[in-house]
């Protein structure tokens, strides 16, 4: 099996409040949208974030377990690049709906984060790590490597 | 709020069961491996999978919550170019001691797909999907859109 994620999906109990955060509150764009069933937004080179409703992706793992429920083991990061950027993107996710679970602070890990949930209770870290780099080809790297 | 994913984190109860899950048994290579505390796998350009304690990933969102548990309403997928490739790497996840959730078949939209859960039970789909495409800077096209 190759070293690849190909797709995040979200299973959410309301796909048009999940679209409406995305689409019109953080001004994403989608590769492919289509209303009540499916929304993908390309979140890096190969990837998509997939929102799809909670109860059909439960029947699509099809073992019959019951509607798929935030928050999971899962979270999702989003780095930048600053401190300041933290504070901002903190500061525009929640005026497009999310909730602000940990507000901005220094992290315990050396750099400076917060964590906010969107409608549907997914858990998004919005981080600035400075021991943390990516080349132009997309390698990451570790200033501790 | 850039329309980006930097890492996804799985919080998972045992972290040496999942580091060998992932790398003695997928064979993925880490970018950063501090044994018993985290582990950092590059699995598209920018994106780090990263395994982490449960109750520790509980306490970096430290809202009091207890630990992360799987699956929650996220399930992660890795496509393939062919049916074939979905039967081989749902078999290798399996030796590799992943549970099979749903067995290798054709999907209601129109590819072939199963699931597996690692040790944690986050979920994974293997799919074939003919009507996607990534082009070589990593845009990802829709035959339908």
């Amino acid at each position: 099996m190759e070293q690849r994620l190909s797709l995040v999906t979200l299973g959410v109990p309301d796909l048009d409040a999940a679209r409406r955060f995305y689409l019109d509150g953080l001004g994403w764009t989608p590769v492919l949208d289509v209303a009540g069933a499916v929304t993908f937004i390309q979140v890096a080179p190969g990837v998509l974030l997939s929102l799809f409703g909670a109860a059909e992706l439960a029947a699509d793992v099809g073992d019959g377990r019951p509607p798929m429920t935030a928050p999971g083991n899962v979270t999702l990061a989003h780095n930048v690049s600053s401190p300041e950027e933290v504070d901002a993107v903190l500061a525009a996710a929640e005026r497009a709906g999310a909730t602000i679970v940990k507000p901005a602070q220094r992290a315990a890990w050396g750099g400076y984060h917060g964590y906010f949930a969107d409608p549907a209770g997914t858990l998004w870290e919005v981080a600035h790590n400075p021991g943390l780099a990516v080349d132009p080809d997309g390698t990451v790297r570790f200033a501790e490597a």
